[in-house]
């Protein structure tokens, strides 16, 4: 009997530890969750300190609109239609000026042309009289339905227009059917109509006046950084891996990946340059700001990364190349990729800071075209040595291949730049006493000269 | 006098002419107009019929819907909350299943929870009095909004619930702002719940019930047909390109460009994934098909895309190769080509069946991978000719670096494709008395025979 209870109390016992022990599991896991959630979220407010304004924005502008409950003289003039407001407003604020306004011209012409048509059905279906109107509205609900949601796939009404469209089917639904229950349609179209404008108004406002992300700034910034990643990557490429002194290839795991990110950016840039068009002049970028050229330039930029895919594959194998047939490509090799990198760093510089490429950019060009021709000529008239095995070969002439390839485009893309500046209405460069000196100093230690690829790459803006 | 008159006559002759001709002008340009748009609508119902089909099911959808006006019983149980189902009808609708599915499970699940929080919110807030009520419903507007809003900005959250994160934010400000004017908070927010699951499943049962578009069957034929693309390219350059009769590079302008759309196809997979997450078991498909292994296919498949890019571009240059040096590569090359194409149909074929991939794959990949194996021995016994320019080999060595590339990557994508067959459930490979046959005349014919690419290319299903 003792001994029952004795059992009993420590199963008890038993049990109380257990249970606190689960407890104590379940505490630090999920402190550990919220620890991790935590770091997540300063991580994602570090990245960009954009998203915790437009977050403190998006609360701002809803309240603000919200406010329209609280005055009985705004209720009164809109009742429950109030509320439409506060819609538009949490649907239409999105986290680039040109997006919310997209979205928000979109929505007022949208309800404006589907409220006007969505009365018209009414007054068409009522004049049928009261046996019929019911059957009539719903064919036109069905029809305009179909029809505008038939519109959506075709291309370019998706690209700028889609979300007109869906508002349109709504708003012209809810029109003409709700028009079967009240008589009073115009006063409830009107309703919609204003209160509509108004949460556009609000969004619109807080948007462009509290700290404003412009899409046309990133797209801007993304199309001249893609360009920076290509350049450095290429001047690593030719500091690294095409090492003059040991012909050996150097398998380096910690290379520069940024040309990754560029690789899959279309998208991205894409839609910057759908939101950018929405946008009134702001800072450098005018209304109708030629971002058709900058999606050009990115496409380019984006042929240039395939290639630094390519060439990066050449990193990670271990074939090495026997001293006396790489020295002399490699070190032209060397020479290309580095006037390549620098013609790019000076082209995405014109881009950054809106000013008409330098010359100097030109005689990089010049220079890696120079190389080339030099890389294509030395291949003719050399003779490779009897002992030379062609798999000894492959990746070198591989490599050279792609360089020569990558020049190609580097001229290609500092071209359409060139086309760019003036449609853009880029800034005549100016030569700054710093830039003066450094550009007399290239000019003095000529082409042999290398060390200035590292003061470019610092002096820079990433 | 009568001179005046006359010329006022031909004046007024002259005015009614241009009149006339300008009509006749605007009415040809509209008529262009008209009849472009009318040929563009049909191409892009021809290209895919089930957009038409789209169109009709959401006039249906909401025409149905709509009926809740009409009747009495259904008007009095909801009154002006009736609406929300045409909202929600028109707003949840998509193309696929998946993403009604996606974006219905979303919005009715954050409607629920946000309107639990917002009558809490309002009974907090009535709990402290009429003057500070509005003050504390605003903050937690204010609140709500801002940090749900942040937390769209997490990229998981992003991929699926940003569309539930922004109903949350719609449904908590509507709810708790309303109450302040209404006194029946709790039936508001019943009504709306309500009205948005009926709007929601009108919308989920006609998307299923009529012709349904299955995501997850349009990711998974999409991934088998850029497979196919890659494929058909690869036996094109082989017979093509690499004609080992004459060693010239053939410039064919008219070259198959579908691995072109393979390149950019990175986010079509990525949403339609998404999209598939959400749906049901549905043919071959289960629940949790590991859509996962599919993307990464995907990714291998636009790996080899990169690579057959590169390719491409010595499809345009216009080296001769010589016939001495290239005519051996050339011919090693071309079986390699014909080998690799011939493995990526069969993977191809095997995805789209859903069948286990064939043992004559494996072979295929293990005949490549000897032919890759073959070539670089060649290339190491065979020296050149001591006339060879250097100029000429790059082309030849850099192509032939690029398919050993290539078998390299098909060898990863069937080894993904055996990996993804298990967990798919991939039924096993059944030989048709027709396969044999082929089976058996390509063993009788050996590895010399090619003109069963042309067989099988036409027999597998586009």
């Amino acid at each position: 009997m003792e001994i029952a209870q004795r059992n009993e109390q420590t199963d008890g016992a038993d049990q109380v530890s257990r249970a606190r022990c689960w407890f104590k599991g379940l505490a630090e896991k999920l402190m550990l969750k919220v620890l991790e959630i935590a770091s997540k979220t300063k991580k994602l407010g570090q990245e960009d300190p954009r998203r915790i304004i437009h977050s403190v924005k998006v609360g701002l502008a809803i309240t603000s609109v919200s406010l329209f409950y609280y005055f009985d003289a705004t209720y009164n003039g809109f009742g429950v239609s109030a509320m439409w407001a506060v819609m538009t407003v949490v649907v239409v604020f999105e986290f680039s000026v040109g997006a919310t306004l997209g979205k928000g011209i979109n929505r007022g012409i949208a309800t404006l042309l589907a409220g006007a048509l969505g009365v018209g059905a009414y007054r068409v279906a009522t004049s049928f009289g009261e046996k019929i109107e019911p059957i009539l509205l719903g064919f036109f609900v069905f029809l305009f339905g179909a029809v505008v949601t038939f519109v959506r796939f075709f291309p370019r009404m998706k690209a700028r227009y889609d979300y007109g469209l869906l508002i349109f089917i709504l708003t012209f639904s809810l029109i003409s059917v709700s028009a079967y229950r009240t008589d009073e349609v115009i006063q409830m179209a009107h309703q919609r109509l204003s209160t509509i404008l108004i949460g556009g108004a609000a969004a619109i406002i807080t948007s462009v006046a509290i700290c404003p992300v412009w899409a046309g700034d990133d797209f801007h910034s993304l199309v001249a950084s893609n360009l920076e990643k290509v350049a450095t990557f290429l001047k690593e490429f030719g500091s690294q891996y095409l090492k003059a002194s040991s012909a050996e290839l150097v398998v380096n795991k910690e290379f520069p990946q940024g040309y990754k990110s560029v690789i899959n950016s279309k998208a991205t840039e894409e839609s910057l340059a759908n939101f950018a068009k929405w946008e009134p002049r702001h800072g450098m970028f005018r209304y109708r700001h030629p971002w058709e050229k900058y999606l050009e330039v990115g496409n380019l930029t984006r042929q240039c990364a395939f290639r630094i895919d390519a060439l990066n594959g050449y990193l990670t194998s271990e074939i090495q190349v026997p001293q006396e047939i790489g020295a002399k490509i490699q070190e032209i090799c060397k020479k290309m990729t580095s006037e390549t990198s620098l013609a790019l760093k000076e082209v995405a510089l014109g881009m950054r800071t809106m000013t008409m490429p330098s010359s100097s950019a030109d005689s990089h060009i010049e220079n890696a075209r120079m190389e080339a021709k030099h890389l294509k000529s030395l291949l003719k008239t050399r003779s490779w040595p009897d002992s030379t095995d062609l798999l000894d070969i492959v990746p070198v002439a591989a490599v050279a291949s792609l360089l020569i390839d990558i020049v190609a485009c580097t001229e290609k893309i500092a071209d359409t730049v060139k086309e760019l500046a003036p449609l853009a209405h880029f800034k005549a460069a100016v030569v700054t006493a710093g830039q003066q000196k450094q550009l007399t100093r290239q000019q003095t230690h000529g082409r042999e000269e290398t060390h200035h690829i590292i003061t470019m790459g610092e002096s820079s803006p990433e």
